[in-house]
Parts: C-alpha cells; sequence; structure tokens
C-alpha cells in the first residue's frame, strides 16, 4: 500500500547531507491530498525541516528573498477540489528489511498552461533533486514522469524555465531533447508584479 | 446590452485594412460562452476571416508553420465549464447614429499559473492589436485590464512572454514597469515536444 493512499505509513524524513542511500528501489506517484500534502507543504516551507528541499531551491536560485506563501495556501491551492499544481515524488524505498518507510529525496511540481497554437500542455515549475542524492538519474526520471503525464493528458508538449547560470540543468534538458526556445527564438520572460502592477490597475 | 450576453447582437467583423475608426467609444469586457466564443475561435482560426487576428499574430511572430489546434478543441477548451483559458477582447463601440454594431480589433488571452513562492498568478498569453488599431493605446489599456483581472484574483503579479526582436512590445512592458527576468536573472525558457517528448515518455 503506497504512501500517500489512506491510512498509509507517514514517509520517513529524509536521512541529513552526506548519507547515501542505494537508490535500487526507487519509486514514484502523483502527490495525493493526504501524507503527500504533508509531506510537500513540509519541504517546501520548512528551511529546518528534514527534507528542506524547498528552501534548499530557492537558495540554490539565489532568489530566496522572493518567497512569499503560507502552509495554508499552499495546501489549499495543491490539494482542492481545483488544485492549481500537481506533484511528483521521488521516492528511495526501503531496502529488504529495512525498518524505515520510504522517503522523498526530490520533486517536480507542475501545471497546466495553454498555447492557442498547440492547446494544452503541461509547465514544469519546480523540478529539485536534494544534492546527496544528484548524479543518480533522479531529475532525469522525474522529467520521463512529466512527459507521461504530458501525453496521458493529451498535451504535445511541456516547457520550464531555467537560470542561464545553471548550465549542468541546461546540459541535462538539452541531452534529454529540449529546445531553448530563449537561444532558438529569441523569447524573454517579462513580469509584472507589486507596485506597478497595482498602478497598472490604477489602485 | 453588450455582446457576449444572452441575445445580444453578432460582433461586426472589423473593417478591412487602411480603415481608422475613432476610438472615442472603444470597450471592454470578458469573452462570454456565446458570441465572443464565435468570434474568438473565428480570429484564432480563420486566416481569411476578416478578423483575422489570430493568423496575424502567428505570421507577425514568424511562427506560423507552429499552429496546431482546432475550432473544436478552442471552443472547448476556453468556454467550457472549467476553462483552460481566459480572453480579454478590445471593441470599437459604434459612434451615436452608427448602424454597425461593435467590433474587436484586439485581444488578450490569459490563464492562471502558479508560484511555489507566490501562489497563483496570472499568464498573459496571447497580446494582440490589429495594426490598423495600433499606435492608439488599445495594448496598453489590454495590460491594464490584465493587472486589474490578477489583482482581482489575489495574484500578486501577471507574466507574459515577448520576442526579443519585437523591441516595440519590449519598450512597452518595460515603460509600463515590467521586468524583463531573462535579461535581469537569466531565466530560459526550455522546451520538450513531439518525438522528443514521446521518447522521453518511452512511447
Amino acid at each position: 500500500q503506497p504512501p500517500g493512499s489512506p491510512g498509509a505509513p507517514a514517509l520517513t524524513p529524509a536521512p541529513g547531507p552526506g548519507h547515501k542511500t542505494p537508490l535500487s528501489g526507487r519509486g514514484w506517484r502523483e502527490a495525493a491530498p493526504t501524507l503527500q500534502a504533508d509531506w510537500l507543504v513540509g519541504v517546501l516551507l520548512l528551511g529546518d525541516h528534514p527534507g528542506a528541499i524547498w528552501a534548499e531551491l530557492a537558495e540554490y536560485e539565489k532568489l530566496s528573498d522572493q518567497v512569499k506563501i503560507t502552509e495554508e495556501v499552499l495546501r489549499a491551492d495543491g490539494f482542492g477540489e481545483n488544485p492549481f499544481y500537481h506533484c511528483l515524488v521521488a521516492e528511495i524505498l526501503p531496502e529488504p528489511g529495512e525498518p524505515q518507510g520510504p522517503f522523498v529525496v526530490g520533486y517536480g511540481l507542475y501545471y497546466y498552461i495553454y498555447s492557442t497554437w498547440k492547446g494544452r500542455n503541461v509547465y514544469l515549475e519546480d523540478i529539485y533533486v536534494m544534492p546527496e542524492y544528484r548524479g543518480q538519474g533522479i531529475g532525469t526520471k522525474i522529467i520521463k514522469k512529466v512527459a507521461e503525464v504530458a501525453l496521458d493528458k493529451g498535451c504535445s508538449q511541456f516547457r520550464l524555465a531555467v537560470l542561464n547560470w545553471n548550465k549542468k540543468a541546461m546540459d541535462l534538458y538539452k541531452a534529454l531533447g529540449a529546445q531553448d526556445l530563449t537561444e532558438a527564438e529569441g523569447w524573454h520572460s517579462f513580469r509584472f508584479e507589486g507596485e506597478a502592477m497595482r498602478e497598472l490597475a490604477g489602485r
């Protein structure tokens, strides 16, 4: 019985830095509105949480100051009746005989976007693997899973954004067949926010 | 009684190239699942439609070959119970005494995205004004309306993408207070599609 299903055992926190666990048995599942919600909200918000994935991600991207969200909002937005986002988690499953339950070391968070040329598509907003578990193909497995989800939903493509100094990620996505649209077609991402947006709206 | 509401008069096709209509009376409204749907689908799909806005946009962006969508899909996706996108249209209203009904010369098409740092946000997928009606502030009015919608929905920002050779648009967005995230933070947009995506999914 997988975690995330009713009555399933709670996810074990991931071992701390330096810990290496064989990934032979790792598995995948959609975040379900029970234990997975607790886990996701935990890693997305709590910097001192054993998972702490989200805090690591914000720090890694050097944009921690841009964080403005609460547990209630994340919970309501991702696990209500019409969730604004969906989540895939990379789990380390216990070796035979190991007492611990499975624990999560990475995730992919996505939602649906729309192209008036191609229709409904998937956007991979976050993809992250804890440092101790990198270099073992977990990120690639998350990407592949997102491609499966997109095809299952009738989407012809999925997109994501990456920072140009994150060469490792860019190289991985290109190696997996992604096209850099900023490079190839010249797309730039623009954002209106805060004071600028209120001024635009005349408020 | 505005077009788009039940029993409203059909939208008049926009006059052809070269035509100039005073914009004194132009108005705005959300696309409603009736006449506006017919109009939107028309302009999004029919290159020889008097509106022909969508075809112009694809051509303008020099990416016409990327078009793959049908009327049925656009209709179901945008005007069903849980629409994948929303639309604002810029209308020229008739002068007092003019026999014609209002006609549409521009639109903004948006949907909701999600940031694990900021929560729900708006993404402006398309913004377009017919050539004969440019330089009169219609694009700016669409942007301002999108800002209003975003704030009304509790969003802290809205985003859009622009091609780097489209200097006029970039300058306008910057003048209105937008930040070029590709320039400022180094974000690149990546896309997986077609064969690459099927290979990823192992299909």
